[in-house]
């Protein structure tokens, strides 16, 4: 196992607070029926087409019910598959395999349905430089996953949390008196490691944001003529997000106006789960 | 504060978690900009309408950063909202506002967006005894929540977990040898306080249970016919829980069929966010 | 390793508890007098007959001590262990054998001594068809434990917590306003997952509950003549539970009457810790 | 709230697992039965003399729970109780008393029976000198209570952990090679701030322990007799615990030897709940 | 209490772990002698000229310990402390005062070093534009500590941990070939929100830097004269960080050079405690 | 691995928080640079004398990253260390190497330089027969790892925490009167597994504490003749702590007045991190 950006250390907590969650006093059913000798062998399969995502979490929710599961993986995160793939084979204590199978596929159906559909947002793009990217409308307590979908699906991942990137909105600029004052002020105090983001939603503001020199701005539901207006504007002074109204439908129309990144809370708040299931 | 089943001191901790998660190191915008005297007050409206859940949730996100927060709350969890609505009004710290919000919106929206799922299933039914009910596919770590918003939309909950009910399934009855014995094993060491029930696929399977004296039989992937026929068969012997194919579409056919639960994945995966927004 | 209802990975995190709690900022006589390359064998041996139960987590304590531990174990829990048996030989480096003892004999000689003190209550039980069977009394933090053992002696798990069965009592009852109402009002509301059960002080309140399909009627601190009555009044309709002034004495003439199970706390909280010692 | 050793943030966190533990997903009966703004009184009454222990935590529990409650205390731990005193008036949302009841009287009674019994042996000590002490075998996770009832029974407290004192014993004599041998070893290395124990079971021990400088003899399972001889042996050069075969009946006896203190894991792994209940 | 980045919820978490450290099984001194009626009164006061940094976490310390705690606070963290001044008085429970005190002390001496020493160097860059930065070289389990001191003295932070800047060093220009595939290689999966740095040995790196257009150039253990040629080739075109050599002694050499930020391991590594008491 | 005091399973606990502090939502260089399939050897190369701490620690933190780590280790804590020695190689996968080599030098490179600080203070005391000692003026949450570090340095430790001596300060004299008062006071509810130590400021005191019968007397803040005087006046009675104007210039004349031990706070808090790299 080891997945880019998810540590098994980390994923291994998680699963652990999962199956304590699935779990509760015991598998009243398996444990009262099911010897504790008896071996069985499932085949993971998809019964759709998609992104694979959260095999190795698959990997961890059963070996860590019995250290005896032995499983082999055919595919790896990230890659494309279809449906009636068999994705991984497990084989292993009949017990640990009938109770681990719900947890495991909360985790990969759900993943992999976000990073499917985070593929479609960017295939629709197509050959624009655009890319998707998600926001921080996620899951509570499970954001470190779902942004792990969101970039196996494909996309550029948006700031992780409030610490590792400035996003200047309405309020703060309110607070500060203006987009001028706000990035000056803060530029006194921020990491130099860290970038500053402007949420526009008028072409004055996005004026003031490239002479406050900030790094990203962000085009706030702007319709697809004045977004083009803004990148020419911009040219290349400041990367340029387009927020807002993004679906699968307009993507590409938004992509074609040239902004570098399209985000989208849609990709992880509206994805749906991957019919992926476990066959004795 | 005080909600059904969900305890203040359970909420506190996993909206600690919660918080900690999107704030990392420290939000660097809000607390770079806004100073710690500033006061602000925020309205949370509902952009849709839909049934509210989560409201003492997001009072807690907000007493967590600050107690010097006060909120008033228009609604209770449960009570259906409609477009426009002001649910609650927020006062308090500018810095702690502004640095919640995500977080509080996070639970709102997702757990609103589930009990309003779970409500229209329930409204489909109409008039027939059936009631909507969940599943064990939730995302990890969140079960109590997402099963808290299927509540509060109107369905009754399936059993929390492994430990609360027993679950025959199709694995379980061949390493048993059959329904009666798998019954008849798991009888010997059941506590008195469990139910039994048996998931069937078959018409045959669907007398053996009540033979075996299941509690509640699943009657999974059934076509309409055959469930009435399975209802008629039971008349009453056992409680009788409906599987598959359960969409907003056929909830109300299937329904008709006389069984006393319906059982669907989809109102918790397949629900979409509310939109609630807190306007400053 | 892989017991009935209690996960590795759940022992492993409660041991690991106990082992901190035990040895604090270290073990300053073994680290301070045995070399590390030390070796031991140390036999765990019974001074009393009684159920076995703990093994497995024994050889968990020593094992989160070091991983070179080897231990062979020569009983399952729920076996019945004899005076002078052997239970199990524990070989590795001599500090973890030592430092891990107390924490491992705690465990095992407590659940040991649960599991049978339970097996001499079913034991006196008979040909009844009665079970014994436990309470919510148990050492907090330590329920899962104590439950395990109750089970390994011979019971019948009552209910884990109060999230999975109904049990209705006098404070219940003066709230809804009588059994029927209370039982009404929870139908509404309740999983089709749980069962209702009843605590009845009368030969009335019986009735009663019968009446309102109770799943389980407790007949709570009743005579044995009053509860024969009960039994035939109810006559199958209900599971019946025993509750009361049970010890080893009266248990036989309870189990007579005909109830099925009967609750004690006896078994848990004056059980006593059963002879158990590490001989190197 | 302020107990003696025990911090009320210390509590905090033990009574929110155990609350856990025992509210899993949520009371089903009372939070489906009761509605939220219910109120009751509670009386915690004794039905058994005893020592008072666990006041404070019963507090936490139902605080915990809702911070509505409101309660007053008669007692403090420690004081003794006589069966029919009411120890406390509990008024506040009948949900959290009904909830709160299981755990909370689960900690008092079993501190309360420890206080107790472990003021019996100090009380049949009598006018000796000798003090009741305890030892390490308690229950896993629930020590620090445990050491605290002991303390409020009266009794001076053994060491806490491994860590807080030296105990040689028996293994470690061997790998030392002699008492002798192993307490200049452990000199070496030791704290300045730590005593040194050593366990002897020969007259022939207690000699060698004295000229090693040992701060603390325990006498291990040796009769009155002997225990006699050794204590005029030492002669104040050393503290004198007496051990092994302490009950209620010989503790007196074993005092007149003069020992200082005399331990005993009956006073913990034997005592029995003391009988307080909630009377609503 | 509310600090910039560091919110209360966070220092309650880290302060209730060093108070159980601390504290073990309870201050047998304290409670053994101060009855918990008895009341006291402290100064904080500094014996030595420095920056504050502390003063809410040494409030949460004894709140923590009895919420019967009151505290004067005269100064905020940031702000220039001398020699005799009392920075806070605390009155409350004697036993709450005494047992916090170490603690207490522990954060306050420590962070208060920190930033006094961080605002030496700041101090001695004089009105060069360059400010002092720190770097990830800190305590393991202290770093949010670490940094919120550097930052109360005056520094600007640098990343908080491997995921919030990129930082190509020797080791990864190894395993992409160059600097220029390194960087087109990171950008391809890289955040937009994210920067760039790349740590350059030598004037070739520079120059390869610039053409990737790094956000970042740190120029690493070169003398002055190289930086200084460095700076000028860069001109602008991205920020500049300084880093090796750098003592309280070069510093302002250093910042001579036109560097943007100057990072320093021994701010925190080698900061002394500031001399803080609490006198009752 | 395996240390004196310091267990595995608790060493793993710090490790993964320290490396959940440093990596956050994953290390985007090396994640996006390094293929998983990489491997790499370092070797981890002193550049400065000292003592070694924290060797196993290393191991840990490597391991905790890939199972995969293989790690020769070349010297052990306590050894005395010289520039350019080779301490240990690590091969492995880089991705881990590389994310973890921050952390593991964190860990090693601070607790190495107390350790060789605690070893410095240790031998400029010469052929006395005192012994350095620490103080619990440590780092919030990083105690138990610095008192390791000062005990492989060759000091004795002194109290762990408030639980396992007593120490009687100026404060608490004067809740009691007077230190035959307190002695008094204590003697009636201490452990007799507990030593008391008095700090004593002045002569007079000295002769109080004797008469009380104190176990440690620490002789705070006195000039060495008159800690001489109150040496010859101990004459072995009790143990004898000096404290106060400790540096490493001062320590052999203090060790000259013939006390046991010496404690200092300066060998950590004014320790500096030992310059121990990892070179690929």
């Amino acid at each position: 196992m080891s997945s880019v950006l998810l540590h098994d250390f980390i994923i291994e907590e998680h699963v652990k607070n999962a199956l304590k969650e699935d779990i509760g006093f015991g598998d009243i059913t398996t444990d009262y029926l099911v010897g504790e000798d008896e071996v069985i062998t499932a085949k993971l399969n998809t019964r759709e087409d998609g992104i694979l995502c959260g095999i190795d979490i698959v990997e961890m929710v059963f070996k860590t019910l019995s250290k005896e599961i032995r499983i082999e993986k055919y595919f790896k995160d990230g890659e494309r598959i279809k449906k009636g793939d068999t994705l991984a084979i497990i084989t292993g204590p009949a017990r640990a395999v009938l109770i681990g199978e719900r947890t495991a596929l909360n985790y990969i159906q759900r993943l992999s349905g976000i990073a499917t559909e985070t593929n479609k947002y960017q295939v629709a793009i197509g050959d624009n430089k655009a890319r998707i990217t998600d926001t921080r409308k996620t899951t509570p307590g499970f954001r470190m996953f779902e942004k792990y979908a969101v970039f196996t699906g494909g996309a550029r991942l948006h700031r992780f949390n409030l610490a590792d990137c400035v996003m200047i909105k309405d309020n703060h600029i309110q607070f500060a008196g203006s987009i001028t004052n706000a990035v000056k002020k803060i530029r006194e105090k921020l990491s130099h490691t860290h970038k500053i983001e402007i949420e526009c939603d008028t072409f004055e503001q996005v004026k003031e944001a490239i002479e406050a020199k900030a790094d990203i701005i962000m085009l706030d539901n702007m319709n697809c003529d004045l977004m083009k207006k803004c990148v020419e504007l911009i040219d290349g002074r400041a990367m340029i997000e387009a927020s807002g109204n993004v679906t699968i439908d307009t993507i590409s129309e938004i992509a074609k106006t040239g902004v570098d990144v399209i985000s989208s809370s849609a990709i992880v708040a509206k994805a749906k789960t991957l019919d992926i299931a476990l066959d004795m």
